[in-house]
């Protein structure tokens, strides 16, 4: 068997505490796979004093990432602190500027990028994988590049955040309110002290960005990404939703067709049976669609340590064992630019909530806004009676397009009886 | 650009052809991620003469695919005409005895002859692979061997067979019987003339064999699996699972634990709820479980000329881009053999439907026969009253074990007021 690899690596959080218990638990069957031993010889982290609760003993330990990178007595570099800027950008470039072959789980420097440290990987002959960057243990972005290689991908969705999936399933299981429920994931671990990035959508942007890059072969920024977060997703929603047959899921919706590239992430209904209407908790999910293999659907554990581990190593296997593959599936120069689609063209059904004075003739002066914008009705609910008072209207439209719902949107907004700006919600069908 | 790597494929049936459709329809993004053009340049098959609707001029016809495979100016031979025996087995020995790589999707060959072809594979230094023969379209053995390699697998099980599903999944529909519902099939061509293979599970076994020796690193022959087909499931024992919340899908299930190896594919219930009980029709879907990645579903289509095809070329391409594995994921030396669990030491709960006279007393004496085994009833159903008449009496119990119940069914046996053989079918939780 050939010598050891020599695995430098930086950040001793959550993931870079389970990739190194992983490496050292599974050191024999990863050795197996490799054709040789995998070894961390050297780290990096900010407070060498604290105990991590691992042995770190006999470990080369670096204060910064970037000399680790550089400088290191190491054959292969892995980056687990996070984060778009330095020390992960700087210590990811370093390293693969000397030709060292980088491991990262860095979603948002991959995000914004990935681009040019594919570029610097191709002009060095080394490589970047970045399998845990998205979808945590699902092995995703290597069934998009290798498993569905022969395919022309049109369509990727999912369920990206599962800090959100969680909070989303909770405030169904329990009727409590979106804040209540985030600070009990935050207790639990679930969800960061700082949670914007995840409710706000902006970790599922940046994930979805990579899957369509790799996905469709063009370079898709994830500012592109039309976003919108859970914060405002109401138990209202949630339980009007259920008596619909349908669940709140933050959904990522990456298409590109004939018209161009649509790219959102938005809290959206789905139907319970649908295959992502079953996946709660924090498990992840996402779906492929290509031309000839048609859907693949892929659900797991999207973080913690051991799923995050499992793909870090799978992708140092890889490389360790040769088996590698351009970062986005094709060389730089390949990737296309897609035009984006006019968000207002953009079509779909439409969920509608509307908090109107309980009196007669409310229902049809909203009918005759719909009707005046072509916008046809597929369901209404009017559950409670209260008269006089505010009571809340549900509406599900047949397919129509964003430009026409602005336009029910603003005219309603002059209606007396609508005492809340209306509440508007995506509906999918999967 | 590389010169073109130069296919030979035998077998022009739906995968051959859809396989060459797929690698012209697709050959620029073929190339580009291969590195280099791949193009069938020879092929064998039965009858020239026959018009199959796609293009053949220009590519060298072979009567026998033995001689393609051994002497065809080819730099890899793909095997698409099925079969155990000959012509594939001589073939891709032939091909693979010469150091051509080979690509198959003969699910029945590699079951059987797996081992014996990734040895001389390996003597030979050349390579196998067979994405195609498990679950068609889904790159559920690229995942088991690259993704989750770095995982110890303790469990795989799926819906291994699409033709099965669609029957199941239409008879729930309808409320037809399986005699009728399969004659659709056939007609439909979800099912072949001969429909032994699929209905019977050994398809299915045989596809378990693959998964459980990639999976868990160990042999398992498919006359190891315990095999139960879908021929005998009644349309009444799939109206009263979907009263318990629940639908019967022919499960192939590989575990291995400390007690040693279970495989099985057996029609059994499972929560409606669960992932697999909303995977209907033709599709398959494969779940796995790896001890730090969790669990991790894939679900897609397991046949058809395009989803195979997409399998069939990303093998082809994973070579010409020498992007290779052992194809067990192990060196065959390296392969273990698991102890089997007796088979009436499983565990697991049960459903039974018993046919018995309408008449005062026959729920007390079932029920003492199931005390007298100490199987523990978790919900009894008595719908239909007709005194004096066979009515069913439908069963579930919690956890016992397969000796309890088989205790159980031979004392029922003896019950003069249960009029058929009692009818028992595993109930499963995912």
């Amino acid at each position: 068997m050939s010598a050891p690899l020599r695995v430098g690596m930086a950040g001793l959080g959550t993931v870079g505490l389970g990739t190194l218990t992983l490496v050292r638990a599974q050191a024999e069957l990863i050795a197996m796979r490799a054709g040789r031993p995998i070894e961390v010889t050297a780290v990096a982290a900010r407070d060498r004093g604290r105990d991590r609760g691992v042995d770190l003993s006999g470990l080369a330990w670096f204060d910064d990432p970037v000399a680790l990178a550089q400088a290191g007595d190491i054959d292969l570099f892995v980056e687990l602190m996070g984060g778009a800027g330095d020390p992960a950008r700087a210590s990811v470039t370093a390293a693969l500027d000397t030709g060292r072959p980088v491991v990262t789980a860095n979603k948002a420097l991959i995000a914004e990028q990935g681009i040019a440290l594919a570029m610097l990987a191709e002009a060095r002959d080394t490589h970047l994988a970045f399998e845990a960057a998205v979808a945590g243990g699902i092995p995703i972005l290597k069934a998009l590049r290798e498993g569905l290689t022969a395919n022309a991908i049109g369509e990727i969705h999912g369920i990206l955040n599962g800090t959100c999936n969680y909070i989303l399933t909770t405030m169904r299981e329990t009727g409590r309110a979106f804040g209540d429920v985030l600070k009990e994931a935050q207790a639990l671990g679930y969800a960061e002290a700082d949670p914007f990035m995840d409710i706000s959508g902006t970790d599922a942007a940046q994930k979805l960005a990579i899957l369509a890059t790799l996905g469709f072969g063009c370079r898709v920024a994830s500012e592109e990404v039309l976003v919108e977060g859970i914060e405002h997703v109401d138990p209202t929603d949630i339980a009007f939703a259920e008596e619909l047959g349908m669940r709140i899921k933050l959904l990522g919706i990456a298409r590109l067709g004939p018209e161009g590239l649509e790219c959102r992430v938005q809290p959206c209904l789905l139907p319970r049976s649908a295959p992502l209407g079953q996946v709660e908790d924090v498990f992840n999910a996402v779906v492929a669609e290509g031309d000839f293999v048609d859907r693949l659907v892929m659900i797991g554990r999207g973080a913690g340590a051991g799923p995050t581990a499992s793909a870090v190593v799978a992708d140092i296997v890889d490389i360790a064992s040769g088996r590698t593959a351009p970062p986005f599936g094709r060389k730089v120069a390949e990737l296309g630019q897609a035009r984006p689609v006019a968000p207002e063209a953009r079509t779909g059904a439409f969920y509608l909530r509307l908090m109107v004075r309980d009196q007669p003739g409310v229902i049809a002066e909203i009918a005759a806004v719909l009707k005046a914008h072509d916008v046809s009705l597929e369901s209404l609910l009017q559950r409670a009676r209260d008269p006089g008072q505010a009571v809340p209207v549900v509406m599900t439209t047949h397919e129509t397009t964003e430009a026409a719902m602005g336009a029910v949107r603003a005219d309603l907004d002059h209606l007396a009886s609508i005492v809340e700006p209306p509440r508007i919600l995506r509906i999918e069908s999967f």
